[in-house]
């Protein structure tokens, strides 16, 4: 009676029900989650902004520690850093408890243990993160609750957050249309001369002016297939491959697109224009209530009809949060896993990161990369301006 | 023989030497080292882009892997993500043997478990980074090496990286005197009616102008001791105390200074004067040669003079690639740890970071934090300016 009204009190910012389930499903009676993405998720967007970036404090690491007892939102606990005390008087946390007094991981979890045993001798299995979970919290974690069974969490935590609410879907269309923007606006500053490092210090610069985080830009450039950035300098002709995930929010844009230094030739507008055939193919499989390996099907099939199969590497997998996550729907592709969500229906909210790349062996790397989400109707696709060559500089060759 | 000539050969970017005495001293025969910011020092600054933001990926997280073996550098490996491929192409490794072939922890782990067993049986005990080998991780470690004893190697890696080259000077140089340039800049475009999340805001932009990586803010305004970004509005005649880190090259850049949207009475004026008081009693502390202890002693000892010394927190801290790291010179501040390094002597090359706040209960949070460089002949301060009250807008007040 005193749980259910505080349920009602109690702003849950996740599906708590949802949750409920899939730890019914993982025979999970508690969860305690570790990763910064997992408990940013079920604080309901919360980071701490201290270590946003850095994680190394002290003797150890920032860890922030939020626990969850299945069908009990009511007892949710957050263990965060002392200086979240600041946090803490500005009511950032929905959790009726919350303990902000720990500097690094095995006091962080420590305070969660005390917490857990008050809770009672009927919790007998754990989920964890352990990957995301250091040994020495692990450590203290298994000698404080003898007798406990500790299962992996993962996918508990991923499928939670693989259907993404309006405000979620609001922050990937910001991330892929302000990755999209800034790609072109760098497209449009690419000149012979220029080194790769100074093409990807400029997409930078464009993605912080829009306010995204830059996460990262794989690029290759000419006729070769390395993607790191590099010294290596651009030639009048030369053909710029941008692959980049920048954030909003925590939320990741993560597309791929095309530039020119010059008119691309015949042989370099049909090449892109395969790599686009085979995206628009595998977007047409995008249906809700339909299983997502057809996403697969759809884009392996028009692959296999390629006169470039052997060199096209084709995949499709969620994204949100993470940059590979739920649905998984292959286990091809550039992180190989399990295709646990491949004969799951598609629903609406799901996020889907499709990509195709065409390693041709004297043009270069060919390579879209887009963002689609799935609707009601079908997709949606946010960022899916400039797909075709992008030329430096920009109006060259007009009429 | 052959050893000999190949390590010759080999381009060592630290002391080696070094490393081998403190792993004698700590009895390790060989390290693992899986935090990014071990694994940069002792890949001589490289750091894989990619994951420079993000950690998840798939259905683990990058964990980039070094393995050194006591005076047998010949025998480093680097175990990292399968797209650093494209890095190694680049030469950018300076082990003599380097897989890039992991996408997660356990994978990544596994590669370094095939690559000791090869190393013969004579090594019982292996050094180990606790907060920074995810559990499934240091699982499949001691399931495959069964015998060998595990170790903490936090402190042998802090301490061989506790004496800066003159390479690394110089990146601290660079990041504390942009670190202050922006809050300089940010003060000065600091304007009554502003939030401090637009302060915070602003000052993000200012070092990601000055190719600063931003790491966080702490920001007090007006007589609030509260330091996370919020709503706050800025009044007419606020104080702003701004406590930033940011890293140039990895290298991070902590330091605080104060701002007033006014000008500042005569009671301000005299706190500010007491915490400058406190920090340049310190600093003259700084001589090498002399224990650590020292600093400690010196800033404590003018707290201890200060009428405000109930409400005063000053300490001291190495600081690099980690915002706490040695010397660990005191079991005060922030961080609470073991005093380490108090009685070792200070050398040229260490970084200490020395901070005082003064929380006066009416006019606010008051705060200095420097960067001093232990030189051959004392101490260097970058990014050493605007250590009184800057005030906004700036001229104001001017005769």
């Amino acid at each position: 009676m005193s749980d259910a009204i505080a349920i009602e009190k109690l702003q849950i910012p996740f599906d708590a029900y949802k949750l409920d389930r899939l730890m019914d499903q993982a025979g999970l009676d508690v969860l305690i989650v570790t990763s910064r993405h997992n408990v940013q998720y079920l604080l309901g967007g919360y980071r701490f902004f201290f270590f946003d970036v850095m994680e190394a404090i002290g003797l150890s690491r920032y860890m922030p520690v939020f626990v969850y007892r299945k069908g009990r939102p009511a007892e949710a606990i957050y263990v965060g850093n002392r200086m979240e005390g600041f946090e803490q008087e500005l009511g950032r946390f929905w959790t009726p408890t919350v303990r902000t007094a720990a500097w690094g991981t095995v006091d962080a979890i420590d305070i969660a243990v005390d917490y857990i045993r008050k809770l009672g001798a009927s919790i007998r299995r754990i989920g964890i993160e352990t990957s995301f979970l250091p040994s020495d919290a692990k450590d203290a974690l298994a000698r404080s609750l003898g007798g406990v069974e500790f299962r992996e969490a993962h996918l508990v935590l991923e499928r939670l957050r693989a259907i993404k609410s309006p405000a979620e879907l609001d922050m990937v269309r910001e991330a892929s249309e302000r990755v999209v923007a800034s790609m072109l606006a760098t497209f449009a500053a690419a000149r012979p001369g220029m080194t790769k490092q100074e093409i990807v210090d400029r997409l930078r610069q464009e993605e912080q002016a829009r306010d995204l985080v830059f996460e990262y830009c794989l690029i290759a450039a000419g006729s070769s297939h390395n993607r790191a950035p590099s010294n290596q300098v651009l030639n009048e002709g030369d053909i710029i491959s941008l692959d980049s995930g920048g954030n909003y929010k925590s939320y990741i844009g993560d597309l791929s697109r095309m530039g020119i230094l010059g008119e691309p030739d015949a042989e370099l507008v049909s090449l892109l224009r395969e790599v686009e055939d085979i995206q628009q193919e595998a977007r047409r499989a995008v249906v809700p209530g339909t299983p997502g390996a057809a996403i697969m099907a759809a884009g392996q099939g028009r692959v296999a009809a390629s006169p470039h199969r052997k060199v096209i590497e084709f995949t499709a997998h969620g994204i949100g949060l993470v940059s590979h996550e739920a649905p998984r729907l292959t286990d091809t592709g550039p992180v190989p896993y399990p295709p646990y969500d491949a004969d799951r229906p598609l629903e609406p909210g799901m996020v889907i990161s499709i990509e195709t790349a065409l390693l041709h062996p004297q043009r270069g790397y060919v390579k879209l990369e887009d963002t689609v989400i799935v609707t009601p109707d079908g997709w949606d696709a946010p960022g899916d301006g400039g797909r075709g060559w992008n030329v430096s500089p920009p109006g060259r060759g007009a009429p």
